[in-house]
């Protein structure tokens, strides 16, 4: 089922304003959800609103939050997300590290106090018009191993890192660190399909192919897999301490489930979960001018190598999900039915359609 | 055969002076140096020191350097290395860092015409006794192909991070952005071992466990190997631009190779190979007391999880380092023989004793 951008904003931004966020505020937060069903990343988009909602519901997001610097420096802040939905927290952070950046050469801010922020690449991308790098990484609900562990203390914790370059799109990488997404497990259980070997394990810490293990006290595993989860490992807790250790949030096992119908941890160690952003303006380092040309020569050597098969061509990060965001301007966005049934859940319970 | 710290130390700075450094810069290359060889880093130790020194004899090391800045702002530098060796001009970029961040709260130096610095790991220590965290990266010579190419484009392009903590050791994450380091594939080779599936492909694009593959025109692969090395490619091409790009160094199949031998790249892109380092001081977000607290917390939580296997407990990064790196100061270096030869060689060279 298809259905355009312009329809999932305007049903989504009503959702918003209907749980009390303000008109500005319900208009930013559809946005940054709405960037992932438009750059393929379906399951951080419109499949999550109802999960906003019920977290909401369960009193565990404020709509209207006074998000606040509690600290800062001339390169650094901390912010407090007073319990605001991630999507509208996250981009006034990035604002924050993108202002600094502009007076001190970078800008570096560190979150508590918040809740998922939908993709880690949009808040990225917002340096790109300022001629600048941007950073965005966040902690995660606990799905994930350690290395050698048979607990779950670390989320999928994503990093992404956006940078302009002149006649070429922009490089945007963004991605988890483990060897799979939450979300691409999901695929899997609804297909009832097996998942490669390295990205599960099961409750006794074996390798695993079910990709339902995670229900039975299983595990995610760090990027890397089988040879090198220990690199992953180190990848995922750097973005758990840079985003909640500086921050006072949450971290490690205590980070707020995404879930509502999952219990908070005890004894939690700081506020809501937390998340980390840099801005790097590119005149602090070179002229901005001339950086971005030689990135151009950057991608296009990269992407006119010699591929190993024809149809797969040598890819720039961030290539796949411009393309998809072009085509799904155009075409509209496919939903599965269980989401499109979630969001006429949503449609019935605040007397709106869709 | 084992030398003892002390022992490595003398003849490795007598080298290094030999060759032409100042007394207090061959003081400081060999403790960079030799930092890999008590860590456990072998690859990257002495048995590199007469790499160094043919780069001198072929005029590709100044080892009278006037390192410089030659761009900045509050929080940033650009650093000229003037063709010196990485273990003198790393260290004074990631000190010009930590200045950055005692004024502006962090410092971040883009740095270009250096050559290899030793293990990223010893530089981002260098922020711990600040109260910072501490970031080193840097590319390399191209032996890695980006996901879906046949072409080498990235070095094994290291990060580091290093994190204090109050009572317990630092964090300390220290990886090669490939599977495996270049280094266990030279151990590998010298054993005749084959290596794992996810390391190496052939110059076709296929999967090989041959070791010696590189030398027929094969290829690292990205860390994530099998079904995740597109982020592995993501994390070195970063590393890969924030060292070289953004500071005017040589990017992807321009960057210098370590050994002499082999001729530079033509029409070069930059000068030299580039680094990149940060410093964040903990105190510009939160009390570096609180915040040393939680990552001590955050240390025992993971380190004290249940393991899989008792003989395998969890390991905080850089655990086996700092165990290593103790026993070798007692116990001495091991050193492989085509080591020693190498050393011998050297101390022919410059009639000195090894």
């Amino acid at each position: 089922m298809m259905y355009s951008y312009q329809h999932l904003f305007a049903f989504t931004k009503a959702i918003f304003k209907n749980i009390g966020c303000p008109e500005e505020e319900a208009e930013l937060a559809t946005e940054v959800l709405l960037s992932a069903d438009l750059r393929g990343i379906d399951s951080h988009g419109v499949a999550r609103l109802i999960g906003y909602v019920r977290l909401w519901e369960s009193n565990r997001i404020n709509a209207t939050p006074r998000v606040q610097i509690t600290h800062e420096t001339p390169s650094t802040a901390v912010i407090d997300g007073d319990s605001g939905l991630g999507l509208v927290v996250a981009p006034k952070a990035m604002d924050v590290a993108i202002q600094k950046a502009q007076v001190a050469g970078t800008g570096w801010v560190s979150v508590k106090n918040s809740n998922h922020f939908g993709i880690a690449g949009y808040h990225a991308m917002k340096a790109l018009p300022h001629d600048m790098i941007g950073i965005a990484m966040t902690n995660a609900s606990p799905l994930v191993a350690p290395t050698n562990s048979l607990e779950r203390l670390l989320g999928t914790n994503p990093i992404a890192v956006a940078i302009p370059a002149k006649e070429q799109p922009a490089f945007v990488a963004d991605f988890a660190t483990t060897t799979a997404a939450n979300g691409k497990l999901e695929i899997l259980q609804r297909k009832n399909q097996e998942a490669p070997i390295g990205w599960i394990q099961d409750a006794q810490g074996n390798n695993s192919t079910n990709p339902n293990e995670l229900k039975a006290g299983g595990a995610l595993i760090p990027l890397g897999g089988d040879t090198g989860s220990h690199k992953g490992y180190c990848l995922g807790a750097v973005v758990d301490i840079f985003s909640a250790v500086l921050s006072g949030a949450n971290y490690g096992p205590w980070v707020p489930p995404f879930v509502s119908f999952l219990p908070l941890a005890t004894n939690l160690v700081g506020d809501g979960i937390g998340h980390f952003f840099g801005a790097m303006r590119i005149d602090a380092f070179r002229s901005a001018d001339e950086f971005k040309l030689h990135m151009d020569n950057w991608i296009t050597t990269f992407r006119n190598s010699k591929a190993k098969s024809t149809g797969s061509p040598v890819l720039i990060p961030g290539d796949p999900e411009r393309v998809t965001s072009e085509i799904r301007l155009q075409e509209g966005i496919p939903l599965l039915e269980p989401v499109v049934k979630d969001l006429q859940t949503l449609a019935e319970r605040f007397s709106l359609r869709f």
